[in-house]
């Protein structure tokens, strides 16, 4: 049995864990664990599951201070923003607790039988359903809010579906501890055995996407390895969805009047959307758009201070370490990006300082849109909003684009808006795409390589994932679920064609 | 240039079109002007696109004679049959127009700038918004309904997209004639050029399905294109996404009781279902559990005598006819079944009587669990609830599945719906699959091979596989959408997490 060894990308030091990886035959009964968890779970009434969902809230932040404190050597990022993230991970379970307890995600139509132009039609009855097992694959720069405790297994769960995670290599003490924070709540409340599991190592991972009981896969990482596991689902005798949160280039666009009025501003918002969390966000603003000219030089010369004087910061592991300086030569050499800031490796561990280029809007190419995980950012200057519109189209579609324009500026903002409306997931104005809010609105998805489907991985709507819709034609009530017999109902429907309420 | 021919199955006669098949250089402008057209019809109100819906509806019926005249010589389908499925047809393109004036397939939210338990929450508004030019790939079975004017074109244009049909090459005149009474109801309506567009041949198809222009591709046909069309676009530098209706054994169950105390009426609908349109519908009941013993031998001598005495039926082309007795072979040599009549071939053109095959339920292998196209089904009899249990679970996943069983065998139905729940989109009680109806609440769709989503394409919801989610955070008034702007609405929106009817 294969060892697994953790790294503290703090000091490089590479330690043994506990953990082996999970072999072929383990993957499968705990695949076949959780189908049989499935037919007990999706049989539970959606008050038991929000119930559920709070006592997996509260059992994460009983085990806060032993979670936080493997993530910190793990990953190496900073406490307060681990504990921040734990909270976002406790407050995702709540809220889709809020939203199974709603029932609005369920989409419950009911069509009584009756006359219609094409004749008499049968009763039909529709909502959204669990889909079974969900596989999910944790992302390196979450170590809880995309990771085992993430947004996939809340919302998974929350669709009333069990969930095997598969660990992330860069944080698996982290991954156990979440992983043993899950279920000790679970047990404890009383879910199946099975609601819950958990398979380390790259072979176990390969094994479990390609398991007959799994129905669908949660995926937040590379577009590389999310190539990989869609190249497994393709050689399965029953293909399944997969979800991939895969690259984001993320444009930033500030218009002549936004840096005209408040340069010093956006260079320090700027500058910290990119290099929070060393720059290791999909949301990080990767590629920014500001004006040629005295007042686009301000916003320039105020990033390049702050890059010039920042410390080293520590990035997750030793792959993305060495990347980065492969890209950054990438963007440059082939990109044809001047280097205005050149990186400076810390003392110890996969530490570097911010790093800034720049190039003028004409010469961009998809060349110099590559996304580099660090603290990066592509500067483009440009003379006329025309220029942008050609080089945005260039950049790979991504999660978020950000326009920054002054309350004046009508028809600039209205040219920008509909500049990247057809390429991203998200539009923010006057602020910064990093600091996703986890709300019922949030759409964190775009059009590929962004992501490979029409959802979002953020928000309440991200259950819709994990469901799939069945109707059930002339049913005698008995066999019909609950929430979709006749009389009042305590979720919204549309009942022959008009939107009710829930009934108080 | 190729010359299309069109053949009419009912005499087998095949002569040439004044349609060529569409150039590589052809798709690539068509593809090129729908992309164009997208950028003005995302822009359009939601009530402009509501009557460019009934437009194209009254547009259908008025050239109803020369629509039916042409299918019923391609198609060889009656045409009281052909009738009916264009006025469908039609009344597909007036739900959507009510559903869009509706507006809650826009799934709007809205979450004010608040303070959240993990700090100040920025404004996010959230809706649903059209993805771009779709490909439709048209059936051979339903010449209108899922063909050029079907449900795939309408949702797609109720979504706000534009559409690109790739015709059928079992019904080119038709096709044409579709086309040219959209383009024209479009046309007069106002709607731009490119609304529509429309290629021939399976070249050109492919071509149409890697176009860069494409961003999603509605399809209804064999598993086998189906594979082929999703090749194509894995090739694709920008993957896009495949919304295929594949495959359909749609499994029937008769209890005890119902077979004791009505076989002639089990008898009677279930044969009329499985002829229906030549049983050449997806939805048609290819495999059907029946009692061992007396009660159930009734049936089995119902549907036996209706196929003995049955005339011979035209299929839609010589593919299918060819193939429908490969199948059949194939059923009795390797599936283990017997044959109880044996399809007669008739005078002239595809033709042929029903087929008639029975199996014990032990014996159930997936061998002979394949969809057979045509007038064919197999009478699986068992001695236990158990035994149907066992074999269903070895037909593949389909659109439907049915339940016949008397009011009193309550045990009965909720152990058949526990079986089947799983394994289908659509579960009908005391009915029959086929005759789908056009509803709100409709699912057609199911897990792999039924479908490849999680997606219905029949029904008001088909219009969610044609959209796309997106969010503007702090966004400025004028930049929102109508339907996101603060006040009333008159759609339904879910408002910091509380949901509201449309305004008066």
């Amino acid at each position: 049995m294969t060892t697994l060894t953790t790294t503290d990308p703090r000091t490089g030091v590479t330690v043994d864990t506990d953990i082996t990886a999970t072999s072929a035959e383990t993957v499968a009964q705990i695949a076949a664990r959780s189908g049989e968890a499935f037919r007990d779970l999706r049989s539970r009434p959606r008050e038991w599951r929000a119930g559920l969902l709070r006592a997996l809230a509260d059992g994460l932040e009983e085990r806060r201070e032993a979670l936080i404190g493997a993530a910190a050597s793990e990953t190496g990022l900073a406490e307060a923003r681990l504990n921040g993230e734990l909270s976002r991970s406790a407050f995702q379970f709540r809220i889709f607790a809020d939203a199974v307890e709603d029932g609005g995600y369920l989409e419950a139509i009911i069509d009584h039988a009756s006359e219609t132009p094409l004749g008499p039609g049968p009763d039909v009855r529709r909502m959204l359903v669990p889909i079974g097992p969900i596989a999910v694959f944790g992302a390196s720069n979450f170590p809880f809010a995309f990771s085992v405790v993430g947004g996939d297994t809340a919302s998974a769960i929350a669709a009333g579906n069990p969930v095997v995670v598969k660990a992330h290599s860069s944080h698996p003490v982290t991954s156990q501890r979440s992983y043993d924070a899950l279920t000790a709540a679970a047990n404890a409340y009383g879910a199946p055995n099975g609601t819950f599991g958990i398979v380390y190592g790259q072979q176990a991972g390969s094994a479990l996407v390609a398991d007959p009981h799994i129905t669908a896969v949660g995926f937040t990482g590379s577009l590389h390895t999310g190539k990989i596991l869609q190249g497994i689902i393709d050689e399965r005798p029953t293909p399944i969805p997969f979800f991939g949160e895969l690259s984001s280039l993320n444009p930033l666009v500030a218009s002549s009047g936004a840096v005209a009025a408040r340069a010093e501003a956006i260079g320090e918002g700027l500058f910290g959307s990119v290099t929070g969390s060393a720059g290791q966000l999909c949301t990080k603003p990767g590629i920014a758009f500001v004006p040629a000219g005295p007042a686009g030089d301000a916003v320039v010369s105020d990033i390049v201070a702050r890059a010039e004087s920042a410390a080293a910061q520590t990035l997750l592991n030793s792959r993305i370490h060495g990347a980065f300086d492969d890209i950054r030569a990438r963007l440059i050499d082939e990109g044809g990006a001047r280097s205005l800031v050149a990186p400076r490796t810390g003392d110890a561990g996969f530490s570097l300082s911010p790093a800034v280029l720049e190039i003028d809007a004409p010469d961009v190419t998809p060349a110099v849109a590559e996304e580099a995980f660090g603290p990066l950012v592509v500067l483009v200057r440009y003379r006329e909003i025309d220029e942008v519109r050609r080089a945005i189209e260039l950049v790979p579609r991504s999660l978020t684009a950000t326009i920054h324009t002054e309350p004046d500026e009508v028809d600039t903002r209205a040219a920008l808006t509909d500049a990247v409306e057809d390429l991203v997931g998200r539009i923010v104005y006057n602020g910064y795409p990093t600091g996703v809010r986890v709300a019922w609105a949030m759409n964190h998805g775009g059009p590929w390589p962004a992501t490979n489907t029409q959802h979002t991985s953020v928000g309440v709507t991200a259950v819709r994932r994990f469901l799939r819709p069945l109707a059930w034609q002339d049913a005698p009530e008995e066999v019909l679920p609950e929430e979709l017999r006749d009389g009042s109902a305590d979720i919204p429907r549309r009942v022959d064609g008009v939107l009710h309420l829930a009934a108080e």
